[in-house]
């Protein structure tokens, strides 16, 4: 179970069973700012999700990076209920990693391996690009 | 944007407009189990979105509880992709706020105003629980 508690003003921290806090709070002067916006805590969540399995396909194809990160634009409806509606991911990997490579780990892990990521597409057109810079 | 950076081993720290830093990880042997899971994080962001949308409509109702928690169970597809197939929430509020008031508040956020549940909604069978326990 995952719990999440109300600590006054706009602020929460929630607790999963691996015992790590997670803190969110709402931008002034509702909240105090002390920590992340729940849908940039989601679109965290995202990224972890889908970056963690792109490094582990990556190893098993023997093409560990040296960076990886993930950047994303969420959309949502103008309206309520502000569902979101599309998700923008960019893959920036730097090391001995073909394109080739990356774009299969990213397909492996939004098709097949990320929670989140299978969750989300079943509402949001997920979008991806795959960029491997020079280290 | 949100930019996730992948740190070394599993470990995944994310950053969205507001600047404060989300920390992930995966459990040992696999991650070193500095932070939590990208799906503690998704139901973290859940209740935060939520718990925040309570407060305040109650605050609007001046009945603004001593204490409030959102407890989160899912349920996923037991084969790939692992979709989150139910999500099971459990407000539990303790001051001078009466279920009534309490429900017309969780269902004024899940129906409307949480995108997080909005979204989780077209994927997920969302249902709750309010309880309103002696302070």
């Amino acid at each position: 179970m995952t719990r999440v508690d109300w600590t006054g003003g706009m602020r929460f921290v929630g607790q999963g069973t691996s015992g790590h806090e997670v803190a969110m709070d709402a931008a002034a002067p509702l909240g105090a700012d002390t920590a992340a916006r729940p849908v940039e805590t989601l679109l965290c969540a995202l990224g972890g999700c889908t970056g963690m399995d792109v490094v582990s396909i990556l190893r098993k194809m023997k093409a560990e990076p040296k960076a990886l990160r993930v950047e994303i634009d969420d959309e949502r409806a103008t309206e309520y209920p502000k569902v979101i509606e599309k998700l923008r991911l960019v893959y920036v990997v730097t090391g001995n990693v073909s394109e080739e490579e990356l774009k299969k780990a990213i397909e492996l892990s939004l098709a097949k391996y990320c929670p989140i990521a299978n969750t989300l597409a079943g509402v949001a057109k997920i979008t991806y690009e795959a960029r491997v810079d020079a280290a």
